[in-house]
């Protein structure tokens, strides 16, 4: 996904970089028409689906990262809320409905300007899975079978890791972090 | 702020509303050289000043709701984690320093795509705060204080309640929740 703005989207007039009056950060300033181009992060919203004792897992079929497992999650879109987008991507990645959504794991990724918020979700029924567009297989694992060096991204390595020990005190806690 | 998406930020050509390969939604879409143009929910980082059982208000100079109170908060803004983000706003609206950041409340704002992530925080010293550059007055009220006919945002008058019955019993939540 390409962040290059070079024209304006209102007049497509060329765009410069400068400090709009008022502001104290550098914009996308068209000087044309005086449009001004924010760039915001993004919200990441996926979930943790479970069965008993067992995790939901899709390998991925696209980059970034293809080839590796995570747990269903992916940009919020406009008109949804967070839940609704984690059901949406759960649905899309491992053809699953979920319920019982419970907030569980606020990442920030101030990097790559995304904030995850993921869910503890339970699954409607065991084999109500199969493999979405975006995954070439998905499975439900026990914690024995979790393939640790092949997940995909560390915010989904730290929070299955967090969930995991959590799930042993049965006292679950809403967590916000950052990875630098 | 305009949404208005009419030309390519890449090329400067005209955009057109499709549904690109592999998606299931209309996007904005450059015809010339295939540039998609996302549009995704922004979020809204503030947090909730206290010192002992006051609370730090501000009165909006600014629209929407110019003239009403409100605590800080404001759009997250690229590079920023959401606790630096609600930090940044109490200091432009009320050049106020926050402490002990605690993840609070998250709001689903779907119609206006947006999404709030509020934080209950300690002000650093109780006369350390101004009028910033966004609001016309700062106030640190008691609880019978509080203008509720007069708070700008309904997201931040739930909140406002909710932390002053939880404040009773003395055991905060972390809630998610939505308003149509």
């Amino acid at each position: 996904m390409s962040n290059s703005i070079k024209f304006c989207t209102n007049c497509g007039s060329p765009i410069i970089l400068a400090i709009p009056k008022g502001d104290n950060r550098q914009r996308h300033i068209c000087e044309h028409c005086g449009e001004i181009q924010y760039q915001n992060p993004k919200i990441v919203a996926g979930c943790i689906p479970i069965w008993e004792d067992r995790i939901l897992l899709c390998k991925r079929a696209i980059e970034p990262r293809k080839g590796y497992w995570t747990v269903p999650a992916g940009f919020l879109e406009n008109g949804e809320s967070i839940e609704d987008g984690a059901a949406r991507e759960t649905w899309e990645e491992a053809c699953a409905e979920i319920v019982n959504l419970n907030l569980y794991q606020i990442y920030n990724l101030p990097r790559i300007n995304q904030v995850y918020i993921l869910f503890r979700a339970r699954l409607r029924e065991p084999a109500g899975f199969g493999v979405g567009e975006e995954s070439t297989e998905v499975e439900l694992v026990e914690e024995k079978e979790i393939p640790w060096d092949d997940i995909a991204f560390k915010v989904i390595h730290n929070t299955l890791q967090r969930f995991l020990l959590e799930r042993r005190t049965g006292n679950f806690n809403v967590m916000i972090d950052s990875i630098q």
